[in-house]
């Protein structure tokens, strides 16, 4: 089965483009039923729109047993809501004053209504649960979010801290991100009534792709950075963030090499000391390096589905690993 | 009937006391499940315990039908985490230092952490909910917090608005405060079995305490202002956030007086303004205005319970109404 490299989002999404749109309808009539005095706070929300992976996610897992049912769209929209909860908290958190060329919530408002907008969001959320029958995937939901919160708390608590090992790393990376791909795509199976272990495959193949995504989000922000001049990348070293790139590069060097970076490192990266960070990096091609661990992932949890006929929904959780991949760099 | 005037929370929880620990219990449980390495976050909140209010409601109204179920020890967790959550992230909004004589999470870790701590709190709250059969509460939590989130945003973008209504006031008061107060009861009664009407009853009596919570929680604002000088109160208003007290003499005040007042509003209350703000709260007797309403909204609350049997709970929820009004003023 080949990867159906080079196709747009729109060509990967498709099969579900009429689910899709049903999430978008949903999104909305579930962020307009209480605004009134908050709405335009809300339409803020919406704007950033973004690229709606995560339902694309759901709706391509489930569209791979054929159906996609009314419950599909309703935990598409609920995965949306907690997305779009932890990026306007995430905005707080990073001093953000851009997303997606729409300035964010906290830029305009400040912290105080970015703190209460993400709350109802993450409300909504589990309100939307409520209204479909949702008792069952409640324990799904909730065991995500604790493992999205859990990972944040823990990033945070550790950054500028050198002794960060690619395992604690990665661990970070799957409870802070990875955790609600998985979620995603097992969703997709669960609903759809699939057998145990077909739905743990779907878990383990949207765990994979979000691991990926993490990585090339690392790397992003270090070839972003240095190609773009001038535009807000680079924030996660300079918060003294580890990204893999770092990590491994920080293994790899040892004697005053490593030494140096530790220093630079230690106060966060910065204008000053990001050419001589950046010279290092590419001499030991730690981007390269980390975004062949991503593709490993991809490649890891695509085996999984191994046994899941071909359809063009497959095709499409293909295309959206490989999307990812090359995503920007 | 008599009020049981005088007594102490201990008094008051006493018909309740073994079910209040066994929710002290499980909310330990609950909060070391996941908690490893932010175990010293989680602690901290644990540490300003506070007064265990809102699962005292549940339990009492659960008590007045004889029986606590264990669905009642988990509906009252599932309240004090939700409260919880808000109180972390309310003192990221007030910049408040200090919590019950114990330093806020924000001002030891900061706002990133006190943002994801109140994340984490509020996932842990659904997460109760999924771990009992909550599938008949859900909506009930949902629609509460939902409320509580929109009462905070509505209040914030109504700050610093003179024109703003008692009714809007009360409004604001019952969304963001009384809600969880008037959930607490009705999942007291609605998990007893009680018919439609006497949850609706238990409701009332709930939102009424919390709507007087809310009222003398405005005069504590300003007569702790008063007489504990230096101490970190008269934050409402210094921040904006109009009270009973200050809407009433906005509304009494006319000609030069009014204009005078309304222009120390527009500003924030601040320590050069605020002695001459008082000199006419006291002379037009707001703060003892407001409390009157207070006191009539307790009352009003009570007869609504009239038709249930007398117990020691039923009496405990009564006394808790008075506690509430003549608290520390």
């Amino acid at each position: 089965m080949t990867a159906a490299t080079g196709m747009t989002l729109q060509d990967i999404y498709a099969p579900i483009k009429d689910d899709l749109q049903r999430v978008e309808d949903l999104l909305e009539k579930e962020l307009s039923a209480h605004s009134g005095k908050i709405k335009d706070l809300v339409d803020h929300v919406t704007s950033f729109s973004g690229k709606r992976m995560r339902p694309a996610l759901t709706l391509l897992a489930a569209k791979c047993f054929d159906r996609v049912e009314t419950a599909h769209i309703y935990a598409s929209t609920v995965v949306e809501l907690i997305h779009s909860a932890t990026l306007v908290h995430d905005d707080i958190l990073d001093e953000a004053q851009i997303r997606r060329g729409v300035p964010t919530i906290s830029s305009i408002w400040g912290t105080e209504i970015s703190v209460l907008l993400g709350d109802y969001l993450f409300s909504r959320a589990f309100a939307v649960i409520a209204e479909f029958d949702g008792s069952q995937c409640l324990p799904y939901f909730t065991r995500t979010t604790d493992k999205m919160c859990e990972g944040e708390l823990i990033q945070l608590k550790s950054r500028y801290d050198l002794n960060l090992t690619e395992e604690m790393y990665l661990k970070i990376a799957e409870l802070k991100t990875a955790s609600l791909c998985a979620l995603s795509t097992q969703l997709g199976a669960l609903l759809s009534g699939a057998d145990k272990e077909t739905v743990a495959s779907f878990y383990t193949f949207g765990l994979n792709l979000g691991l990926a995504f993490q990585i090339t989000d690392d790397c992003l922000d270090i070839t972003g950075e240095e190609d773009v001049v001038g535009k807000s990348l680079g924030t996660d070293l300079g918060q003294g963030k580890l990204t893999l790139p770092a990590i491994r590069l920080l293994q790899r060097l040892d004697g005053d090499e490593r030494d140096e970076i530790k220093k630079v490192m230690q106060n966060g990266l910065s204008g000053e000391s990001r050419p001589r960070f950046h010279e290092l990096i590419r001499e030991h091609g730690m981007v390269e390096s980390s975004l062949e661990t991503a593709r490993a992932l991809v490649d890891e949890g695509w085996q999984r589905l191994e046994s899941i006929p071909d359809s063009d929904a497959k095709q499409g959780l293909r295309a959206l690993g490989d999307y990812i991949l090359s995503r920007d760099l």
